[in-house]
């Protein structure tokens, strides 16, 4: 089945030719599902939550790309067709349920439709980070990568407490390289989750096989709803960006 | 440059269809240089040492894979071109110096120098594993990877003392899920090097990342530096992979 039309790409990047030592990713930038997939079964307003893509994390990576001269490289299509933060073994990756959720377009899918989805949604996205690695590594250019995402605040009924999330697993050398703390939030390392949850698949595929540094970062996706709070967020989260990559050339 | 032939591969697939839930994989089979590339300044002699392959490996692996009726992903140039148990970031991807011995052909290499090995040597043989791989995903395949590899028993003007090295890091099942012992011989976990010598990058890349049960294995290249041993030494190893996996199907 052709879920990505022909021609097209599963992902864009924007920005290639940044000076930044800082490369972003969004893996759950988009809530794209293309019309051939019948909204998995979903009403409209489905589309509009988190579990379809990281409500406001797009806005703020862009903001990022421009305020630190970084390539930015987005995923264009919904995390609930594939997931790219999940390698194809995880159930989360073509999830039948998403938080509370059911998603009836995901349910017994066969292997030729996960291989579709494996082949045009998620393998793509992630050769285009491995190339783009790939040339940065080849050019001796330094490289840390940093992931955007957003959280609901409201997660299987529970309210969470944290505002900024540093998930950094051992490499806590951008987490803890510089002040990530803004008055009147509450910033936490590996919350509100962290890698036993199997949150860190693209961080570990990219980032730790290569021994680069690496960081994903989580906000509240209330904090950033719309545009302007977004670029607020961007200009935050900017200052600690560019002091823990100092001496990358940051 | 044109290092591996249009139309040619740099990697081969043996038993791609076989049954056993072991997929092996050997990084390290070949000493094969192109002409192009001039022997990388180095004499006749030297590409039958170990610094240019595993000496053995591949005689071993293509044994397990006949024994195990399991699938065979190995590399088909020498290590000295594209180390493929590194990453594009670790100097001992493209070595200046191997052990004692200089690469005159790997000294000061162009970013597109090293682009080109990179996108030849490398890539397409991660790719083939990695869509071998995505494919039973996809079909809710059980996997355990195993990559089998060879060491020289004088490193550095030093003798090793372990026959057997089963290197795992923290992923033990594989390694603690059978009996490795074999009378005369010594095996040894993560000996004689491990995960802290930066040598489980394929490992780290293909099998940590997915979740999956994985083993890299170690043999002392003396002890199969023929076919015969080559066939011993299968037969051997073939029977605690087979009861390592044996909940995965084995």
């Amino acid at each position: 089945m052709q879920i990505v039309p022909k021609g097209e790409k599963a992902f864009q990047i924007i920005n290639a030719k940044g000076h930044s030592p800082i490369v972003l990713v969004c893996e759950h930038a988009s809530n794209h599902i293309p019309a051939s997939l019948k909204r998995l079964g979903l009403k409209p307003e489905d589309l509009e939550r988190h579990i379809a893509y990281d409500i406001g994390a797009f806005g703020v990576a862009r903001g990022l790309s421009k305020l630190l001269d970084a390539p930015l490289i987005a995923q264009r299509y919904s995390r609930l067709i594939y997931d790219c933060n999940r390698s194809p073994e995880q159930p989360g990756a073509m999830p039948e349920k998403s938080e509370i959720f059911a998603i009836p377009g995901n349910r017994k899918l066969s292997p030729k439709a996960r291989m579709d989805r494996i082949s045009q949604i998620s393998r793509p996205f992630h050769r285009a980070i491995e190339d783009f690695l790939d040339a940065r590594a080849a050019a001796l250019r330094p490289t840390a990568l940093v992931s955007i995402h957003s959280f609901t605040r409201i997660y299987h009924g529970k309210s969470r407490t944290v505002d900024l999330g540093l998930l950094c697993d051992w490499d806590t050398r951008l987490a803890r390289g510089a002040n990530w703390n803004f008055p009147g939030f509450s910033t936490q390392e590996n919350q509100p989750y962290g890698p036993a949850d199997g949150v860190m698949h693209l961080m570990n595929l990219h980032g730790a096989t290569r021994g680069l540094h690496h960081l994903m970062i989580e906000i509240g996706n209330d904090l950033i709803e719309n545009q302007s709070q977004q670029q607020q967020w961007a200009k935050r989260l900017a200052k600690p960006l560019k002091a823990a990559t100092k001496a990358l050339g940051g």
